[in-house]
């Protein structure tokens, strides 16, 4: 079997992936994204690329035997003006720069496709490391109660309208109003400001209300870009007073499932992956 | 004709009603919502109540002879614990707590539905005090480019969804991408973070990229909250560098309309209504 070619943003995630792909006897190669990725890949096989450096990206997937592909961890929209390009790159930056205009999604979905013109297989997170996904019902001791699951649902109703619209992935719903929606700034963000809000209208690390929930876009594939609950997500949820988070099962990451789960416990969060049929309307 | 019963929450809206009614020869009656109105609506008749006295809010309107009632300003969600309530609003508060899990409006169009019962007859801002609504097209002196109206045309799709769900009144988008989205927090901390993202993805006081839209959301009947544009709004966004901000024509309201235009013009941003029929996909 190749090795596996990760393209590495920021975040615990790239790391997460090539220790799970690793463990699971495949080899890995990662390719760091100068400015975002975190030098503790360098424990792997790696090198490092600016995000114009297209062809010096091809080359290097080449020469290490990658035939297989995958994006993992955050990468922020680049300011193009100072992208350090080669000759492939140039070639190919104004289709980018076009996609790009349309949203984060899109400009990794360009990326994708010119790795697939190139002859590389892009493959989903969900695929080369399936240890990683979330599967379904509660992670931790602690369950959702009746009211929990009413939230739940309606997040998930209202983060499905806005994936629908490429806008963001999550929100925080409490007693049946939404306290908050995910775009630009990012679930960290997001959570942060609900802990912001009046105490009236959301809960505390007393008395915990309100659901926080990750859904993946339904224009993303799977394979750029899944939601991710981390032990980060799990301590801003606790600090905001929220009863529990929940992200689709099969379709979502968990990364240090462990420590996740010690978190939620410790925090008295139910943490859990909800069936992608069952909540939708 | 009746006295025009203006029930003030907070914010200067209550008053910028209050004084286009009675410069269209309408007698007022302001009654203030305490905790939440401004005390600057002293000026005219008032007197003040707490959320939950309502059989004191139905004998003062009544003793006014007010026919005609109205919402204006910001009603924060009340934590219901503490609300002192009447015999009236006691017997109420478990329609009102059941609205109130359903959102902002479901609370304010729980309240309108007791005073309809009551006989009065709810009117809106629009109809009491049309010289406050937006009308079609720039307010001031800047206009908007291809690019804006694209921003425009997107943030109008967007909030218009978002309406649907009872989420919220607005959005920002730059260059195709959704930069905030509203929810509980409000319309002035949406902009607020927006200056807080990296200045790749926004724009920026000397390079103005970027549009704010607020439109009513389809399930409000334009008598309890209608979007509110004013001079804060106005310095806020021209603060995240954004290029404009675009409400809806007819069913929005522009606060202190010759400030607002002066703040705008002197910022550099556009200000304009949009015609709610042209810009909704």
């Amino acid at each position: 079997m190749t090795a596996l070619g990760i393209i590495a943003g920021g975040g615990r995630l790239p790391l997460a992936v090539a220790r799970s792909a690793q463990e699971a006897g495949r080899a890995v190669f990662v390719v760091g994204l100068r400015g975002a990725a975190d030098e503790a890949l360098e424990t792997f096989p790696h090198a490092w690329v600016s995000l114009g450096e297209v062809r010096k990206l091809l080359t290097l997937l080449r020469d290490r035997h990658c035939e297989d592909v995958l994006f993992a961890g955050r990468v922020a929209r680049p300011r193009f003006a100072d992208i350090k390009t080669d000759s492939k790159g140039l070639l190919l930056l104004p289709r980018i720069v076009a996609a790009a205009r349309k949203g984060d999604d899109a400009l990794l979905r360009a990326i994708a496709d010119v790795l697939t013109e190139e002859g590389f297989r892009m493959v989903g997170i969900a695929e080369a490391a399936p240890g990683l996904l979330a599967g379904e019902g509660p992670l931790g001791r602690i369950q959702p109660d009746a009211d929990h699951c009413a939230d739940m649902d309606r997040a998930v109703t209202v983060v499905r309208r806005l994936g629908e619209l490429d806008v963001g992935q999550a929100a925080i719903v409490c007693d049946g109003l939404v306290l908050a929606v995910e775009a630009a700034e990012g679930t960290d963000a997001m959570i942060d400001r609900v802990a912001q809000l009046p105490e009236t209208i959301r809960g505390t690390p007393s008395r915990r209300r309100g659901v926080l929930v990750k859904a993946l876009k339904p224009l993303q594939d799977g394979k750029t870009d899944l939601p991710v609950m981390g032990v980060a997500t799990v301590k801003k949820a606790a600090a905001a007073g929220l009863a529990g988070i929940a992200v689709e099962a099969g379709r979502s990451l968990v990364v240090d499932r462990a420590a996740v789960i010690a978190a939620a416990d410790a925090s008295g969060l139910f943490v859990m992956g909800f069936a992608p049929s069952s909540r939708s309307t």
